[in-house]
């Protein structure tokens, strides 16, 4: 048995993801801001057969990070499981012109995309570390960036290729419909030639997790039909 | 029912994805020089259940490339069929350091990765512009290049997106363990960590052509777990 | 006159910048931590003929950047200066394996590299866009960055373009020859094949500053002649 | 003395780079088909003071570059001459969709673009080799490429810099305001914000020839300021 601890708002990419990882036989860790919409996920992920355990945290921090992991560490401890993948979500921020972009802003999303990223890889990779390399797929676990490049930067994927860590970047280059969306540009959701859809999303993020050792993306963009530059 | 040209050796990537793709239920046309392999494979795929059927060009000339496309489009017209998924596998040459490549080196890789793809892409891109869009992918259809870079230079992928055609680059960095290397570099075969599997890059093809229109690759790497740059 | 206030050690890219920049007419403003090294170059430079003021900064906080910027503006004002060019050299930190790298590390780099270049250019861009487009070069100013590729990210060079501000990227892909590395690595530093010479890197942002609006770089690398990848 | 071999269409990039470079104290083997406008600007060349010769071709085969290549080596033969510096100015087709780009389009874009770079290249590094170090630059030459990312493909820049060869790739993203352009599109010719000018290209390739061992551009991009994407 195996889980995927991801952090994200619970709805959108993340939670697509766990309901398709449940769905495959995933048991699933949800790390993510807010207790009551982990809550609600992990009771309808449950609900409809599948196993996931929320595991809020307050913030972002390096050490909130650190300590989530223990906690996820603990509970699907070795045997009865083993810890093989792991998908980060980068929450993005809103577009603004450079020159109305605050220091604060800045701050912001270095904290929650690349600072919360090399401590949640960091995790991920000493915790795979500890894995055998899987007969089926050649793997001791697979590592998902979701978008921010910024995040990915500070690591080098193929660094961990030859310990068969499968490091791999997702760039989302488009809207996602996600419930925000949904109020915000109607029109827009409505088009699925327009907007990414979090489940073919998770679509994708299945089929990295499932890739051998022979043949393994590393970057891979996911943009809908008609997507405007 | 549908299926899928694909220029190739017929053994190597274009030979495991037709094993793939039938065994998902396409019928597959297959494209290749050499009447006897591609006899060989198809009465394999046959045999195996699958449907498949041969179509040998000669040499991958503009005017053959049209001929065939000709010959498939006859077979497998509508309402009986639709052709939905087009693979193009450019032959990889010999790597050579600069000064010992001679000009007629440099001529029969153009023929046969830019100039037999630029043929094949309009023939594929001609034919899904008479499909309708598909209910369950929002697609009329898709075309997936093999490696060569330059041979996909000439197509704008997000050219087609607005007409719901997904074209994907599959860029394949590493050696892929074909037959001809299982002679000359037995040890580097026998290491899963060290070459692409056909098996594992066709996986990745069938992923492609399934992506519905909110999500779409337009490229993604294809590399070994311990790939050296 | 013009100036071109460039944060940096006071040795490697700015120092030599600064010297080219001095030589070629240009009245310049050095900014950087740590007060003695600033007057030892200031002193050099003016003793040199040159025209050059040291702007000493404790840290590279965003309210530092806008302060030294407040006093920059201030001496080098309309109409007997004109402030045209800027350049931005970000500390290099020291490479470790991904796994040694604490969150501090992640921190301090930020700050220094995306968080200072943020606070850095916005100033730039606001001085620049008080400035008429002049009639030799078409431009408002230039913004060089060296470096590092997330320092830029959070701006789209041709944002400004519109504006006729000049906005350039220098990839730096090697070794600088600066005074700790002469200590350091002296086989190295010797070898003018395989490091970077500050002086060199200086004439190509010279060069850039000196392109008319016709034909801007927006991004080019510098290495030495045998880099190794 | 030195000259630089440039294949083009005797205005534009090559015209400017000819006229700078003569001025810069090169000798210029000028290259092109059509012999009357080389005539025509080898004789503006030698009445500016300059020193250049034509060199027509009747088309850009290998034999017919190769063959241009031994007469330039004949006339600027050592000791007198030194060749260290050679431009390949590929001419841009016009740009199709790509429905409509046909087999012979193709072909002839691949001739004089692909075929043609390698065949100068293989001849401009053969002649660099020759060479010894320049004790100034370092250099044994420098090659510089206009435009074509195909082009510049099938060779490895780096795999010349452990020779001294100085490999550069100018990638002109934009129109460039050649005689052409001139009656075809007035309105843009006389906008300097939104076209390339050939002179300020040929400016941007002399600093390329000028860069010591130390730091050398690989790859730049050129572009008007208001360049739309």
């Amino acid at each position: 048995m195996t889980r995927m601890p991801g952090l994200g708002k619970g709805n959108g990419t993340g939670a697509s993801s766990a309901r398709l990882f449940t769905r495959a036989g995933y048991s699933v860790a949800l790390v993510a801001r807010g207790v009551d919409h982990l809550d609600k996920l992990s009771q309808e992920l449950n609900a409809a057969g599948g196993e996931a355990a929320p595991f809020p945290v307050e913030s972002y921090t390096p050490q909130n990070i650190k300590s989530v992991w223990d906690s996820i560490r603990a509970k699907y401890a070795a045997p009865n499981y083993r810890i093989d993948a792991a998908i980060f979500n980068v929450g993005h921020g809103v577009w603004k012109p450079f020159l109305e972009v605050t220091p604060e802003d800045v701050r912001t999303t270095l904290e929650n995309s690349v600072e919360a990223g090399f401590a949640f890889s960091r995790e991920a990779i000493l915790t795979f570390k500890e894995n055998e390399i899987s007969e089926s797929k050649g793997k001791r676990g697979t590592l998902i960036f979701t978008g921010a490049t910024a995040s990915l930067r500070g690591i080098r994927p193929q660094e961990f290729g030859k310990e068969n860590i499968h490091v791999a970047h997702a760039i989302i280059d488009g809207v996602i419909a996600t419930e925000r969306l949904v109020e915000r540009a109607p029109d827009i959701v409505q088009n699925p030639d327009r907007r990414l859809s979090p489940d073919s999303i998770a679509e994708s993020y299945l089929h990295l997790v499932n890739q051998d050792r022979s043949s393994w993306t590393w970057e891979l963009d996911l943009r809908p039909a008609y997507e405007k530059w």
